[in-house]
């Protein structure tokens, strides 16, 4: 029987074929270049049935790829079953991403269809460049899916509210005129967002459009005379409409806005950034006003974004409060039952993980989706169990959950490898490996004009001495109650040409994954800032947020360096000190001897 | 009264006014662009006095300045003084360079002339697209100093001789084979290679027409049927004429390259790389072929030459044991000097080093011109004594020589900071320190795709854990009896996209720089080769090829791990088992005191 996948293929081809397209591209963003979609923009997963967070869907009368990276191999194969789409591997030796094979398997003059409202004019451009050898051209449409997908959902109507600036830190207004005086340094007139995070930062908005980002679906363009927040009529109250005034932000239909570039006037000059925006919006910007006075350059609200203000860190430390108690609460729940003998499943515990930290202070939701993974599933560094319950949990081995928050105050993001009973000498050498490399990055001292891809080496090389790695990066930036991934830093091996600057919040996870055995990460948040000035420079270092104690039990000590042992045992007695205080006299117990120091060497 | 430099800075400006230039440049190069200058492409010293290794010269009818970075500053300030040329410093804070400065300084139309057969290609796009906004001109011309420079030395004749294939483990023949098969596979009929060292390795020539590069002035063709080695004639003999004949290779004079350029067939396509070329000659190949038949590639020659042959390495061995041999002898005279309560020069110390180097067994000379620095004078990294004989040293302090030798095996570089007497707690810890830098970067353990830049880290991280910094890379490559500095590696913050390979030979030379006080350096050469393989890929690291013992009396063993203090030993000891057969006896019997183990902490 087909799936009806195979009957979706079958009508967009039939679609082709009446449109005289050779190919067509379903990709995995929206005109938001979101990582979380509304399931409007779930383009990919409904004409694929898969359901990761990368990847591009190509479709031609022969043939229907899929491709995606190493994270998501596995799980990719399982979804793709019986559909008919194969899968191209990226992110491995020789691969072949789709422009590169689109250029070598359509014939010359050959049409390939986008949806030009939900693929960047950056993915166009390079697209269009693989294919000039044949002579191949781009042909942006919008939602041809509309036609075969019957039951298409709306976008969704969530209510935006107002982020205090007791939170923020920073009204409205003032982000507004320092981002006037950076567009006014670029010579530009006017600039127009498309990240959803960016705006809602903008404007100190807030809504529940995406799942896990707390954004709304929206625009904004700024010139120096107007603050225009493009927004569907009725997802704002009257009030909220007023107090955006106050702020100098006048609001218009989310819809309007290509009406409103139509009629920019003709010597405007607009800031935005390739790398996101459309490629239908960007274009009818160009159309309209010339290349010349189109200016693609980065955003510069990613950078001032990633730099927290000091109410921002203030809020996060409370964050991480929260976050700590709920994780402890959790870990001490789960050892019980364990103990118990009760096998929740991987599905529970989440669940059960989630339900307790939406009892916290300020409890906005999960940040993402957990990662729940016992035993061999953890080897999967983004492992998913589905819509199934997954695996049952045991009295042994290890157990992976990478988990956060979203508080009104900040956004939260902690992976715990949890000890359930008797491990293998392989498991905890990886525990204490890995341990080390969080170590590592936590301590590191350094200058300005140091990057991420410098960092990475510190995380990465305690476990080179063991002849062992992790396939990922070690860090993301992370937003103030916003994305739980955000630019512009990351700590990684590959070049950004960004340095890390005090106010940055950052990720540091380094891991060790053995297939069809185990997984183990430790991640911990760090804050960036300065910690001495000498004849050398201004020197920087991290201050970590995360509060939840580092398992002892699966530690090797006579692996630790001496100042090692003495790191873990100084985190573990200031997450109990700090978190004590709000636990029951039971958890309180517990965690004591959880965070017993181990013997220093 | 006027300096001479001062009357050939007018001179030239008569000549330029005759030619109605506004501006002209003396890059600091020559047409192979080569570190090191025979003297008739000295031009950049004759302009202006400057003798440091990298800067540019910028005359206009009212400005004169020099544009060079920080490791000249102080060189430069002492050598333009009375010429009326002023330092325009690179590599700090808003630096400007010299393109960005006249096109604020030149009025529109402006006219700058170059001595276009001494800058490349590529650094004269660079200077064109900074002048576009001012609509200025630059004007190749050729060798404009020759109407005021009176006594311009010629080029220099030396004899070109041949490098056994005993010593180069590759006959010119192979690797012209290995050429064509990469021109062939980049759908290139041709290769055109300028730089000497390429030259040299490819054909196994040398010569030495450049100090301490063991190079002959000349260019190389390579076709799939012809390999043409422009050499001034009168600097072969018949006997090598003749051999290089046997490994297929024609000679033409190297003044006719303009000439067989100009006649190659029209549909030739020529790879050669802009980024060394001449300005000149990259634009007679284009004017003649067509820009679309001229590849502008860097030169595969470059990675291939540094990744050296099991013959290679193998001389690099020996090379590194005549060395050591000499720096122990040269190191115990000096204690004795010292102790003795004479005070040699900073001249005098090195030339004694270079004396006891040129008796090793197939010694070539120096393969640079030594750092020998007293005292405060090693503050400075690239110090130099000029032609005056330098410091005094005496029974106190640090003395700091950097140097090496050229030997028929393989170059050689090191450096050694030597306490000569008391040293005070901030001498012996910043020693100390920068020891555990190039502790870090000897033992480091690394997969395939790792860079010079995440290497840079493992240096750097034990001296910022001190709050202390070196401002220069910590690595450069080495050639095998060609140029002690050579890419494509290096090891440094700066990105450079070029994988660490098993067979590159790099330096390893962190140090620490207090000004007006002292300054130290460690430095050991690195071969990198394959470890280990397990299912995490195939595991690199680094096998240590200088052989002379780091005095451990400077050393804070407190400041040590245990596994460094290890290191250090171990280090010790085989510098001690390996060369002592080839000391004298009282020579031996030093060393062993001079290597007994440090305690371990």
């Amino acid at each position: 029987m087909p799936t009806p996948i195979v009957s979706r293929i079958q009508a967009l081809r039939s679609h082709m074929q009446k449109k005289n397209w050779d190919a067509v591209i379903v990709s995995g963003t929206d005109p938001h270049n979101s990582e979380y979609l509304p399931a409007r923009w779930q383009q990919r997963k409904w004409i694929s049935g898969f359901t990761g967070s990368y990847g591009t869907v190509v479709i031609t009368q022969t043939h229907a790829g899929l491709w995606t990276d190493t994270r998501y191999f596995i799980q990719a194969r399982i979804e793709l079953e019986g559909t008919g789409i194969e899968l191209h591997p990226l992110r491995v030796p020789d691969a072949v991403d789709y422009p590169q094979w689109l250029r070598s398997h359509l014939s010359k003059d050959a049409v390939v269809a986008i949806e030009g409202g939900c693929m960047s004019y950056r993915e166009t451009e390079a697209l269009k460049k693989a294919l000039a050898p044949i002579q191949g051209r781009v042909e942006a449409s919008e939602d041809f899916l509309n036609t075969i997908w019957k039951d298409r959902p709306d976008l969704p109507m969530n209510p935006v509210y107002l982020l205090s600036e007791k939170y923020s830190g920073r009204s409205a207004k003032e982000k507004i005129a320092w981002l006037r005086e950076t567009i006014h340094q670029t010579n530009c007139s006017h600039i127009l967002l498309n990240g959803l995070d960016q705006i809602a930062w903008l404007f100190n908005i807030r809504s529940h459009d995406v799942p896990f980002n707390p954004v709304a679906i929206s625009y904004a363009l700024v010139s120096m005379d107007e603050a225009v927040f493009f927004i569907t009529p009725g997802k704002t109250t009257e009030r909220v409409v007023k107090q955006l005034q106050e702020q100098g932000v006048v609001l218009a239909p989310y819809a309007s806005l290509p009406h409103v570039l139509q009629n920019l006037v003709r010597d405007s000059i607009v800031m935005t950034d390739g790398n996101t925006l459309s490629y239908t919006t960007f274009t009818q910007l160009t159309q309209h006003l010339g290349p010349d006075n189109v200016q693609d350059i980065p955003s510069p609200v990613i950078l001032e974004k990633a730099i927290k203000n000091a109410v921002e860190i203030d809020g996060f430390k409370k964050a991480f409060l929260q976050d700590g108690i709920a994780m402890e609460r959790f870990l001490y729940w789960l050892e019980k039952e364990i103990e118990a003998g009760n096998t929740p499943t991987e599905q529970e515990v989440s669940k059960k993980l989630s339900g307790i930290r939406a009892l916290a202070e300020e409890a906005m939701g999960d940040s993402f989706q957990y990662i729940s993974a016992y035993g061999p599933n953890a080897a999967l560094p983004h492992y998913s169990h589905g819509a199934e319950s997954g695996s049952k949990l045991e009295k042994k081995g290890l157990y992976l959950i990478d988990s956060g928050g979203q508080y009104l105050t900040g956004t939260t993001d902690i992976t715990r490898t949890i000890p359930l009973g008797s491990l293998t000498h392989q498991e905890k050498e990886d525990y204490t490996v890995a341990l080390k490399g969080m170590i590592s990055l936590s301590t590191a001292v350094f200058l300005p004009g140091t990057k991420g891809t410098h960092l990475d080496m510190l995380a990465r090389e305690p476990l080179w001495k063991f002849f062992r790695n992790y396939g990922h990066g070690t860090g993301h930036g992370i937003g103030h109650f916003l994305c739980v991934h955000e630019g512009p830093q990351d700590i990684r091996m590959t070049w950004r040409d960004q340095d890390i600057v005090p106010g940055m919040v950052t990720s540091n996870e380094p891991g060790i994954y053995r297939e069809a055995s185990h997984g183990v990460r430790h991640e911990n948040i760090l804050l960036c800032k300065t910690i001495k000035e000498n004849e050398f420079g201004q020197w920087l270092g991290f201050e970590t947020l995360t509060l939840c104690h580092i398992d002892t039990s699966a530690v090797l000590t006579e692996l630790l360096e001496r100042w090692e042992a003495e790191w873990l045992n100084t985190y573990n007695n200031r997450v109990f000190n700090t978190l004590s205080p709000f636990l029951t006299y039971d958890e309180s117990v517990w965690l004591k001897q959880k965070t017993a120091p181990v013997s220093v060497p």
